[in-house]
């Protein structure tokens, strides 16, 4: 997507580094990182610069494809080179169900060539097949939700679900570039998403860069504007999303949707069919991250005046709750927009009990 | 109430002098302020080291008194004085009610004295009175409203409806304090309130000096709580109540009375009979405060290494809206906890009936 006047990938391959938009930095600073090595890429998926479930796994589809290509000078050792940068890859985040598939996805593909160097094609091919493929489904969930957005609707978001956090386009957002582009005026309203504010500090620069406008909104703020008549549309990302249609996203997801039934606001879920579990039966089986409370007491970030502080926003010794994720019932959710279109929750349970019998 | 070995009222008169709790300086150092004119106590209301209704109705007051002291040796231009310590004591905070109806009683009082020194020791029981008054109906509210408290049960309070914003012992958390004080064990979660994180700040200070459990959350989290049966009754103070019991509160508290009613959790509004205003019809006639838009962009506070800063948490030229409060329909309160007792929505409006043709 934009940045200034250039197009941008998260992540993308440049001869054989890895090129990755340093997500740390951002609202503030806007730089990419060059990583030579799969070493470097893994690390940096580690330390969270590249972040965001599409976004790893393209990352990790590169930085096995940079394994085989190193691995063409590791003579006997080669074999347990490929094992050993596999492994160090899928140890970078240990949840991230993309970052295994791309991985395996990858080594599938290269283990087809018969030579060392041909391995080393395979797997940068299907490496880029990897980061087109998300991207490409997340262009294809902004066509399909782009039809519920009209001229100057007004649409609430939660948390990042945007290309920030794919290789390009991104989930919830996607809709929304796909008809700004097509010359659609929408207002966003972007919850700021405590306690790590990816609303404010990356939904917010995003949208910027796309030119389409967009006013921070503290967390609370939401059931007010949608009481007032200010919000047409709430549209937000997920997770994980269970065979019922129960959706686990960014913590605060489910008071936006219980706010937007009590108001009668439509309430779509955005996400690839890669983000759908069918082995998953409902909300109660998705488990809930339980992140440190220095999250919620502590604010770390860019000084105005320079240089980067960490302010208390609580008193010494206050003890914090910090749940990461929390889960929305299907009841409160109006559709999906997947890369093959909106899906009605009670569709959803009825196309999976249509696969397992067709 | 306890702060350390000591007990402390957020402002009271010594000898001449208004000593004042630095609420700009909570949680990270308490200390008081002493303020010997009407001009310094006038200029510590509009900076708010004293803030909240119930605590600016006795601050102001105070001044009040000390205008009158001050005017003994003015001579001819005591009337001039006077007034002129009026309007200054007025103008700090011109939304505030209590503010009015104090500094008013302190001079309907005080011109009942003969002499100017009777005037002064008029005023100065008058300004004694209006603060034993708001501190014996908030320790009423207390004892109103520790019924509803039973042992071990978990409360979530939005912002700071506690002794900070009143004289003595609060509203929201005033039962409480009564509860704990009689061994019953409860466990309170305090949203953090953004943007000013009143209740990550000040609530969360003022439970853990009375040694009760407090444990702060995210606003994006008492869905999640709510929906664990982690909750059993949410308690929030108010602003202005109107006629048909429609309550304006700190902005995010009609999230968490919708949320409350749609998961079965019992929702009180505590507050002291000058909140209500049966002038007022309904919400829709209640105007709703916007702020600046840097108190949800700019995080300001004290530094972990010492210091002030301030962490911008939006990218440079974003937009915000920034409503201060919403207001909460009638129709999600279970009840309003007053110095008279707990109250139903439905028996409120009766009462004003009532009380108008009786």
């Amino acid at each position: 997507m934009r940045v200034g006047d250039a197009s941008y990938r998260t992540v993308r391959m440049e001869g054989g580094a890895v090129v990755a938009i340093d997500q740390l930095l951002l609202p503030h600073r806007f730089t990419t990182v060059t990583l030579r090595t799969h070493r470097e890429t893994a690390d940096a998926i580690s330390r969270m610069v590249v972040r965001g479930a599409g976004a790893i796994g393209s990352a990790g589809a590169y930085g096995m494809a940079q394994v085989y290509a190193e691995a063409q000078t590791a003579g006997d050792g080669r074999e347990a080179y490929i094992t050993k940068g596999a492994a160090r890859l899928a140890a970078t985040r240990p949840t991230a169900r993309n970052l295994f598939y791309a991985l395996e996805r990858v080594q599938k593909a290269a283990v087809e060539g018969k030579t060392p160097a041909e391995q080393a094609v395979f797997a940068r091919e299907a490496a880029e097949a990897v980061a087109d493929e998300d991207a490409e489904s997340c262009r294809r969930i902004g066509e399909a939700g782009k039809a519920l957005l009209g001229p100057d609707m007004r649409v609430l978001t939660h948390c990042n679900a945007g290309w920030l956090a794919f290789t390009d386009w991104g989930s919830a957002l996607s809709p929304i570039y796909a008809a700004h582009r097509e010359g659609v005026r929408l207002k966003v309203y972007a919850d700021e998403t405590r306690p790590r504010l990816q609303g404010a500090l990356l939904t917010a620069w995003e949208l910027m860069g796309e030119g389409v406008d967009v006013t921070v909104v503290p967390d609370n703020a939401a059931g007010l504007l949608m009481r007032r008549g200010m919000v047409d549309l709430v549209l937000v990302g997920a997770d994980r999303i269970a065979r019922n249609g129960d959706t686990a996203n960014k913590i605060g997801t489910y008071e936006k949707a219980v706010l937007a039934k009590e108001n009668g606001v439509p309430f779509y879920v955005a996400a690839p069919l890669s983000t759908f579990d069918p082995a998953c039966p409902d909300g109660d089986a998705i488990p809930i991250e339980e992140r440190g409370e220095e999250e919620v007491l502590v604010l770390s970030g860019a000084l105005e005046d320079g240089g980067h502080g960490s302010i208390r926003l609580a008193p010494e010794g206050a003890r914090a709750l910090n749940f990461a994720f929390d889960v929305t019932p299907a009841q409160y959710i109006t559709g999906f927009i997947t890369e093959r279109g909106v899906v009605k929750p009670e569709a959803l349970l009825q196309g999976w009990e249509d696969a397992a019998h067709g």
